[in-house]
Parts: structure tokens; sequence; C-alpha cells
């Protein structure tokens, strides 16, 4: 096979101008490893004329991303729109019915639509490869869709948004508030000018929806993950869960129960001790136990243009060397059905942090209120009134002191009663916060 | 394609035993994965009465390998014979030689026949696999041959032998000497009875040299890498790391330098704060430095027969899904030769422990030394004679006191000379401690 590989790149944004300036510099050492020559042909993008620092001349030119993906000119159709829906989903599924290899690092597009493009693509007989969708530059899609073939999956879990992981990085180190640390990410083109999608969850849910295809064998269902983001966190639970011997990250975990399979985003208390826990900045990494091969973690960028690209050419120099891989490990026709976990179901421990104003008279009724439902406490740690708060760093006597509560296993739902119970002996003010405790090595 | 693939396994030692259970106790679930059947039917081992806890009723049985490479019935020959000669090597051959696919974890093996093997597979248009190869159940080989396949690599580094990294761990923790701890090791099951092949850094070795053609496009060259064990390694030296930062890792390192790619494997100083620091125990880690992913580090079991097994599993997988991959990411072919750095020109900053009897007389001496070399010092720390020495715990103030050097970067030529100097002047006993400081994040 010495045919030349024809792709075409829709969108020429970070990822995309990556993509086509790796590709014409390594085409030499490319096309000796893949046996033939990767070549792009055409292009598509909302403006011809932005200065995008790689050189388009000879490239055949789409205002629109459908009539790339209908252009018999190429072989492959790299789709780095973005987007759930438009014209992301419009090119995507014309590529794979007009016989193409698809290419994609669209996460939403995925978590959304993957159930009916993957059998497309399969109808037609083309892959359809996603590396760049989840965890950027580290290869999580190849490693469970091949590497650990051999592995009944228990658990996969890992830090896969670098925005929320840089925040809670800096807010660890240097005692910042979450606004802060967001207004630098921002300043720094680490978060988006409307955050929303990084921190509240979503990002790192679409990320998650698919390795848990990939794990468990089950068709993708984004719709059911459980999602809570990072903004609650506040400096007081930092430092609390420092002095606990744990850190705060914002994890996505799938994890298969005796009731289905559990999918959620939250921010989660992990060990100091855990890998999981040194991941810092915008670094990302993924962990995934397996039964046969144990626990193996990758870490590495989960974001930026080349890196990104670097997750995209792998996918394309598969199709070069003629890998054809079922899109989620095994016929899409054989993915079963999403059997969900109830979130109420979760079993782990807790940390609680709530607000008192009598600290003497109120340690009674919290300990009674999680006593009824069963929840075992394995520590209890009240601040002081000369602790700093979260706002100011200046103590008020008349202020409400923070009791932190560790527990040891339960259930979501004993937890969530058992805060029902303590809001109504008005003890307390304020939402309490509660976060999961993960249980790692 | 639902014809099932046939398997042969060679050896049934603890990895040939997980291998056929699991691919046993996972048929249905890997036929999906593949589109069709996985199927052990023929094994070869030298005791066909012992009880290996797997079931091989039914199989056909060979008292020699090399006939069960010849057999017909096979698609695939697996090696787990052992071995860089003798039967693993004549087995492989012919199993090649006869048109069959090969799975080997054998570093030993590849290490030196690499280069014709991979010709030899190339030429019969067969797999030559060996994911099981280096690091156990870490998926190196198939992340540098087919995820990184869009980088230029400049490094690859490793731990990536787990007695090594156990006797270290322990070492350090318990403040234990070598020799106690390698006792230990033994006593576990994490070093053999004649461990020189682990502590003596060979076995790091040949896992370094598959990387080092994969990284860098060049033939397999394990005669060429520099190796060092952990044998000289002190609690001394390990508490002198802890004190200025380090921790002592056995690693081995592969780089391209200006005068050609580095082969080293040596006990070497690395940051506390650095990824690889973090790897305790008999964990193994590898990172990869990509022009265009930045670095991907990745964590997982060296050894064990489950792990090892998930990843012949993965091996064999790829071969039922008819993926065909150059053995070492190009056609063995276009390989070019190993250029060898000269390890005297390796450049970096080094550790240097020496004992002086008369430590006021000797600075100026030691000082000198290294200034007529252009070495200069980022810190010299002298222990004082209240200091436990490793051997005993016991200070005596006629014994020789430790004076310990950190260099900012410099060549080995010109550590090596200044050493020379110095042992010339005798004010210095014994042979001094010489550790390279690896550069990492």
């Amino acid at each position: 096979m010495t045919d030349i590989l024809k792709v075409g790149v829709a969108g020429l944004g970070t990822v995309g101008a990556s993509l086509v300036r790796i590709l014409e510099a390594k085409a030499n050492v490319l096309a000796n490893r893949c046996g033939r020559p990767i070549k792009v042909v055409a292009v598509s993008a909302r403006s011809r004329s932005k200065d995008r620092g790689v050189n388009l001349d000879g490239l055949t030119w789409f205002e629109d991303p459908v009539e790339l993906a209908k252009f018999d000119g190429i072989d492959v159709f790299v789709e780095l729109i973005g987007g759930e829906d438009g014209p992301a989903e419009v090119s995507v599924r014309t590529a794979l019915e007009t016989g193409k290899h698809v290419v994609t690092a669209n996460k939403a597009l995925l978590a959304k639509h993957a159930v009916v493009l993957s059998r497309l693509a399969e109808d037609k007989g083309v892959s359809l490869n996603y590396e760049a969708a989840a965890a950027g530059g580290i290869p999580i899609i190849k490693t469970m869709r091949e590497s650990l073939a051999g592995n009944d999956v228990s658990r996969v879990y890992g830090i896969m948004n670098g925005t929320c992981n840089y925040i809670l990085t800096r807010m660890e180190r240097e005692g910042l508030s979450f606004a802060e640390c967001l207004a630098d990410a921002q300043r720094l083109g680490y978060a988006e000018a409307d955050p929303t999608f990084d921190i509240e969850g979503f990002d790192t849910a679409h990320k998650l929806a698919l390795l848990t295809s990939l794990a468990f064998g089950c068709e993708v269902n984004a719709d059911a993950i459980y999602v809570e983001g990072i903004t609650s966190i506040t400096t007081a639970d930092i430092r609390a869960a420092d002095e606990l011997g744990y850190r705060i990250k914002l994890l996505g975990v799938a994890q298969r129960t005796d009731t289905g399979i559990e999918q959620r985003v939250h921010p989660t208390m992990v060990p100091k001790s855990s890998a999981i826990a040194r991941i810092d900045g915008v670094l990302n990494a993924v962990a995934v136990d397996g039964d046969a091969v144990g626990e193996v973690v990758l870490v590495g960028p989960g974001a930026g243009g080349d890196a990104t690209a670097s997750s995209v050419i792998s996918d394309i120099v598969d199709i070069a060397r003629n890998v054809s891989m079922p899109v989620f490990s095994q016929s899409a026709t054989t993915l079963e059905t999403y059997v969900p976990a109830r979130m109420r179901a979760h079993e782990g421990g807790y940390y609680i942090r709530l607000a008192v104003l009598d600290v003497a008279g109120t340690f009674a009724t919290i300990a009674r209120c999680m006593a009824d439902k069963g929840i075992s406490l394995e520590s209890i740690v009240q601040r002081g009134p000369h602790s700093r708060n979260d706002k100011d760093g200046v103590s008020d006597p008349a202020a409400p002191r923070s009791v932190i509560l560790i527990t040891h296993e339960t259930t979501e739902l004993a937890v969530r009663e058992a805060l029902d119970a303590i809001a109504a002996e008005n003890v307390t003010s304020g939402k309490p916060q509660m976060l999961r405790i993960e249980n790692l090595k």
C-alpha cells in the first residue's frame, strides 16, 4: 500500500493549525512509519484570510465543512469544529455516509451522538477515531480499546479538565479564592470567557461518557452522569482537606456496582498519597483498574494545540496503517444499554463542613442525626474562633464556626438524609458542604 | 472474519499459566471485542504433570517448543520460555519462518536478536509483538509505536525493574541496608535467588534497548548501553539524597544528543518533585518526551503473572483484529544503525560522595581539583562526626567523614578526571561514589 492518504481538515483553530503544520513538517517520517504518505489536501474554516501561521497554498478550500465532508478527493475527514450539533454533527455524519474515515476531537458531539455515529461507521466499514476527545494528548482511548482488551475494568477515573485542576492547584498552593484563580486562569488562556462548561464539570462529563462505554461495553450515555462542578469549593475546604491528609480534585469516575454503573463528576477528596493527588496544574491523568493488569495510570497534557494534534495524528496514522478498530472496543450492535446506578446508592466516605453558631450546643445534635442514619464518624474537627475563614482572613467571634466531619463508608442517601435532619434542627447556617472521598491507593 | 485464532503457548510458568487461564475465562468477551474467537489449542512446557492451576485437557502437547512452533495447527506462537538464545530463539525463528505470528515477553531475546527477527517477520508478512517485554503490564510499546507516531522523541526514561525499585524504596523508607532489602526481596519473591540480572541493571538495559529503537528509529543495540547497577548504593547516599531534595532511582534513559543517542542505565538522583520520584515499591513507570505532546508518563505494574499476561493478550488481540504493525514503528529495513553517544560526553549534574580523613585540610584540595576541570559546585555538605554512618549507626571520631558535592551541569569526562585528580592527592579513602542527576520536571 503506497497510495497517499488524503486528509481533509475542518476547523483551523489552535488544534487544526497545529495538525496541518505537523503533518507537513513530518511528512517524511510519517510516510516511513505508515508505509505511505499522509497529505492534507483540503481544509474548511470560517475565514480564509486569517493568518494561522501555516501554509494553506495548494489546498482545496471549502467554506462549508459539509461540502468538505462530501468531497471525493479525501479519504479521511478530520472534524475540529466543535459543538455537539450543527456543522460538526452534519459534516461528521455526511463524511461517514459517503464512506470516509472520520477523526474527531469533539467530545460533546460523541457524548451526544456516539451510538448513532458508531453504528453508521460500522455499517460503512470506516473508522471513527477520537483519541483527542478524552484527555488531550494522553493515549487513553487506545489504551482502553486495545492495550487493556484482556481486562474486565472495575473502575476508570481521572482528572480530565485542566482548567479545574489549575484552579484547584492554585487555591491550594497560594490560599487564593476560587474567583481569584478563575480570573487568573482566564487571563492566562486556561479558561474561556464563559467558563461554565469547564468549571461546572460538563467537559469532564463528556469525556467520562466515552471512557465508560469503553470500560463497560455499554452505550454512551452522558445525560445519566451525576455532575457537580467546583464553584462551591472554598479555601476552607482546601485547608481542611490538607489537614486531614487529602487533596481536592475534580474527578470523573465510572465504576461498576451491584446495581449498575456509576458515572459521576464531582470535586473529590483524594488521599495525598495517591498518584492522582499529585497531578497539578493543567496536567491530566486517567487511571484504569483492570482485573488482570491491576491499576494503570496515564499522565500528560490534557489540552494545547500540539498535544491534541499528537492524538489526532495517532488516529490518522492508524488509518494510514489500515488499522480498523471497533469504535467502542466491540461492535456497536453488541453494546449494552447503559444501566445507571442510582447516585443515592453510592457508597463511600464523605467530608461534610457545617457552619454552626453555637458549637458546644450542636455537637450532640449533629452526632445524633448522623447516628440515626447509621453513619459512623472517622473524625470531627472544629475550627476554633481564631481560624481564618475563607472570606477575609479576619476572625469574628460572632461568625459561624466550621465543624468538619469525615464519615466512614456509608451511602449517599444516608448522608443526604442526615444533612436534612441537621438542617431541620436549626443549629447550622447556610448550605452544608459535602464532598465525596474516593478510595484510592 | 469469524475464523478462530489458534494460539500455541510455549512456556507455562507464572505468565503462561495466567495467559491460558484468562484466555479461557474471557473467551466470550474477547470474541466480542475481536470479532472472532481466540483459542489456545497447543502448549509446550518441560513437565506435563506439574499442577499449574489451569486445565490443559484437549490441548495438543509438545515436549519441544520448536515442534510447537512448526505445528500447522496454530496461527500465533506465544513465546514465554525466556533466555536470549536456546529454545526461545530457535522456536521464535522457526515460528516466523513457517509464517506464524509471534508474541513474546522475552526482552533478552529481542535485545540480542531484534534486528534479525524483525526483518524475518517483515519478510514473512507476520506480526512480532512484544508489549510484555518492556515494563510488564504498562502499554509502553503500543504508546510509542502508535500513539506517539506523530512525535519526534527527545528522551525516553523510566523505572523498569521492580526488584531494584522495591529495594531502593525500602532502603529509603526504613533506613535498611542494601543487603537487608535484597534478602527481603528474595524472601518475598521479588528477587531471584541469583539477583545479578536485576540488581546489576541488565534487565532494565534489555527493556531500554527496545524503547530506544522505537524512540529513535534505530536498530536495537543493547551491547552499547552504559550499565551500572544499584549494589553500590548505601544508606548514606539515600540520606544525603533526601537532604538535598532528591530520591535515588534506577533509571534507564535513552536520549538524543548532538553526538548520537545516549543509552544508559544507572542509579539516578531525581528531584523529589518529579513524577518519577514518587514511583515506589515494585511499580514501574516510563516517561516519553515528544515534541508535539510534551511529556507523557505511564505508571503500572512491571511484573506479575496476570499483569504481564494482560500485555500478552493485547498483542494477541491485535493479531485477532488483523492489526499489522511494523515491529519497531517503521520498516525494519529503514531502521538506522545505532550511533552511540559517548558516555564521557554525557552532560548533567553529579552527586559525589568522598570519604576523607582530615576534612579541614582537604576541602581546598577537592575544590581545586573540581575547578581545574571547569566544574562548578552547587553545594558541598560535610557530614559531622556525629552523623550515623551506614555501616553500624555508631560514630567513630577516627572514621572517615563524608563530603558530598553536588555539581552544576558538567560532563562525565570532567567529573571522572577530577575524581582521578583527587584520588592522586591521597586525601580520600576508598572509591568515591558518583551518581548522575537527571534533569526532570
